[in-house]
């Protein structure tokens, strides 16, 4: 039987991986939602609130490549928009279906609930364009043509896309036929001509090394990578964003590079080289240490998602990927210098001793296992555990670019969904969990089991050291019981601690280490209790903020 | 000494009634968020997001007449979209102060956090723009004259308006002066015409009467149209949007209209007069009974915002303000047939009666005290209050056209601040409830103590009743434990139950109803106790959706 609008999508969606769509119900949107529960290879899975359901679509999308999420028309998408921005500016590839009202209601300019009254029909689809990398109104005659054209571009940029679903044309069969369209390849001409400046720029190098960035993830490189890291003996580094690019534990592995601000040792090496080769490594501001980083451009060799830049030299239309597997075959082995990534250190602090950053981090690093999935906030938390030094397998996530607090905790809910049978680990900051907390009543509900660290420094600890007056009231947040929270919203069965000495942290991580359910542990430190990096930007707003 | 940049444009808010800033700090708006706290005729009032900062400020406006909301670049901003939107459509004049990075940041298109990376710096502006009435990127150039035109067009259109801050120039000081603009004033011709238009209409009326729309609130005409109700005899109704637009108590309130949907004895006094005069009265779907209401446009008058349109004539430039002052001194006074408002009838159920919808609605009604400030969040909830008849000098808060859920939660807590010496009190449903549900924090921090009721019926029952299979699993929702979240969340001294039965129910509304302190009652129903508009809304379904 021909399938509907709404069902040849979905069975595209499954093809490329994704069998889940997070969202929120609502009646334009009844079309995506009634075929999505209909579907034997899709699971609805119902987020509190549509931003939450966003994120919760890009922690999915870290681990299995691809997401999905359905929102209803005007309220519903526009409270996601925040998420959507945050999958492009993070190279997400989201797929954002939105129930839009029925063409006759549309064409009558009717002032329909959810609208701005004013009859115009076009206004949120275009709100969004700036956030996604292709968009479209999906119809019966359009439709298997546009979801090929939107899955194309949405795999190919790494970046979400919007498809609109007018109610009524969502359960028309569709029209017509395609087949799926290929990523475009590399012009070979550049391909070879950048292969071979790579090759000989190495050759030439006494000591270089590789930056390993977020796109190589993102894309499916790693094992390529991996390979070209083994098959050359090259070091490599990786920044903030980039963390956990490759394995951390992988002998060629030099640590966090991060401009002058943290890890002097990396820097010096790194900017001791007289070739360094970034991989997909955006040179962002947190990347880049607030910009203290020192890479001249003469010495760089940028091997960038569609293109590459050699000093001076740029080479358009090279894939990534195709330079990749190219320089597998063309690196020769060599003995390059290379240094030993370090650990966070001994753990620090015992028995009544407060909870302060060194006893924080270096517990948490200590507490990681092999393969988990960690999900970091933004703030003076990731600042930390950027530097922690992690078990084989263990991939690291955070929103370093566009860094939207209350991320954490629902992208945590969508990584678990895409991974139940691996630990994923939620590290948040209470400022920023404020945010989009009653998400984690959801975990309990399909029975994920994650393990949930809030940090309770009384406030929003990162502002407190880039404002002017730390203690200004601005800093300030609502004084909640965190650790009551996490059984008022539905995990009965969860392990729950609040913990304020080295003493009672250490027996709650050694309990939520056993436990099989979930656990929510509250860690309460000073309200200064700060990270390294985060100190050292409260001395370095001059050269991030120009 | 001359005014900074945003030093003037706080001072120019607070000359319309603003004195407090909702918003989420960040480091982009830290110039903004230090001049609020510094400003000692400003207050920050922090929220735990964006998009209930928006919402506050929506439920502030309404008290107020205007707000403001502040918010960081890119993250913040667009998290708050979807409450600036319905702001828009639900006429709030919310001012919307996003800080921006420095204009150096912007001019090198530095890849900073909070961008997408790609170096543009215009983007959030632009997809602002529809769903507000004007914008502009503040400068110390510009800086006078935007604030005295962005404050008229707000208040002419009472619609949110954008100024973008960028943080170095907001510390700059204004350059040159501006005056206040004047409001445009009606043509004086069509003025003229059309008061004597509606006179004559209405001296050959034999039955007429007035619905008194949102907009008569929103601008601020309730008492001009209560004298003319007074000097002219004329019964009024309202539809939902515009409930309590005037008092319910008064003697020529005939209760809601809402087509043949229900309160036939209305609809047949509206749809019998040979004149009905709307006043700022839009005939969306949910006034009018999911276009079931008949008012034929021959015998209408429609005194909209800004123009008349009688019978099939149009007259331009005619502000309602203008006309309804003209009209009290130009309608004779008459003895219009009118019928009495009824209430919602006895309170029914006792002792361990379930709560069912009559027991619940009715109950509800009881308990409304004069002066209230009721805040209703869209669903089966509104459906059944706005058929309350409410005491004297309530009022009716609920979001009838943007239809976004969340929004009563945090909107109860902007009202709330807009006005700690009034009983505010707050029902929703769960559904809706959790998607903005840590806004309750802030109550207790503020010392506010608002009267809150949850209403559990497991899930979104107004989608239950509107798609085609109710227990579909997307209408389910995760089983918080509603009454133990308001203590979790700091307000440690307030008064919770969880109610099951009528006797329970009646004893916690007693006990709220005496409670000094703020009150959080979980109210349980059966899955499909639905009040009746509700249950008519799921058989009016084709009328609804064309």
């Amino acid at each position: 039987m021909t399938k509907t609008v709404i069902q040849y999508v979905l069975s595209r969606l499954h093809d490329i991986g994704v069998t889940d769509v997070f969202g929120v119900p609502g009646d334009y949107a009844f079309s995506i939602n009634d075929a999505i529960c209909n579907d034997p290879n899709m699971r609805w899975v119902g987020c509190c609130n549509e931003l939450n359901a966003a994120y919760a679509a890009d922690g999915y999308a870290r681990i299995k490549g691809a997401a999905a999420l359905c929102t209803t028309y005007g309220v519903g998408e526009l409270s996601a928009i925040n998420g959507i921005a945050g999958a492009y500016a993070e190279h997400l590839p989201v797929f954002h279906l939105v129930g839009s009202p029925n063409m006759a209601t549309q064409a009558a300019r009717a002032p329909m609930h959810h609208t701005l009254g004013n009859g115009e029909y076009d206004l949120f689809r275009r709100m969004t364009e700036p956030v996604v990398c292709a968009h479209a109104v999906m119809t019966p005659q359009n439709a298997v043509y546009e979801t090929e054209r939107l899955i194309a571009k949405a795999l190919y940029h790494r970046r979400p896309v919007y498809m609109a679903f007018p109610a009524d044309l969502a359960n028309q069969p569709v029209l017509g036929e395609a087949t799926p369209i290929a990523a475009p390849g590399s012009n070979p001409d550049n391909l070879a001509a950048a292969l071979e400046a790579i090759v000989s720029t190495l050759e030439k190098a006494r000591m270089a090394c590789v930056i390993a960035g977020i796109l190589v993830g993102r894309t499916g490189q790693r094992e390529v990578l991996r390979r070209l890291i083994d098959t050359s003996g090259l070091p490599f580094s990786t920044m903030l964003m980039g963390k956990s690019a490759l394995d951390e534990q992988h002998p060629s592995y030099v640590g966090i590079y991060n401009g002058a601000l943290m890890n002097d040792e990396v820097r010096t090496f790194v900017e001791g080289r007289d070739c360094v080769m970034l991989v997909g490594a955006p040179l962002t501001d947190f990347n880049t240490g607030a910009f203290t980083a020192r890479l001249s451009p003469e010495k760089t060799i940028a091997i960038n998602h569609h293109h590459i830049q050699i000093g001076g030299k740029r080479f358009n239309d090279v894939e990534m990927a195709d330079l990749l597997v190219a320089l597998v075959d063309h690196l020769p082995k060599r003995g390059w210098a290379r240094i030993n990534a370090k650990s966070l250190g001994n753990v620090s602090g015992k028995d009544n001793d407060p909870i302060d950053a060194p006893a924080l981090y270096s517990r948490w690093e200590r507490f990681f296992k092999p393969g988990d999935i960690l999900v970091v906030e933004t703030g003076t938390v990731s600042m930390g555990l950027g530097f922690a030094l992690l078990p084989q397998g263990a991939t690291f996530h955070n929103q370093t670019l566009w860094g939207s607090i209350g991320w954490a905790t629902p992208a945590a809910f969508g990584a678990a969904v895409a991974a139940p049978d691996k630990r994923v680990v939620l590290m948040t900051g209470d400022g920023a969990h404020q945010l989009t907390v009653q998400e984690i009543g959801q975990f309990g509900r399909l029975g994920l089991t994650p393990i949930i660290f809030v940090l309770n420094n009384n406030g929003y600890l990162i502002e407190r050291l880039l404002c002017k007056e730390p203690s200004i009231v601005y800093n300030d947040i609502a004084p909640w019981h965190y650790a009551d929270l996490a059984k008022a919203f539905g995990n009965d069965d969860w392990l729950t601690a609040r913990v304020t000495t080295c003493d009672e942290f250490d027996r709650a991580l050694e309990e939520a280490g056993r436990s099989k359910t979930g656990a929510y542990i509250e860690v309460v430190t000073d309200a200064y209790a700060a990270s390294p990096l985060a100190l050292k930007l409260h001395d370095a707003v001059a050269t991030l903020y120009k």
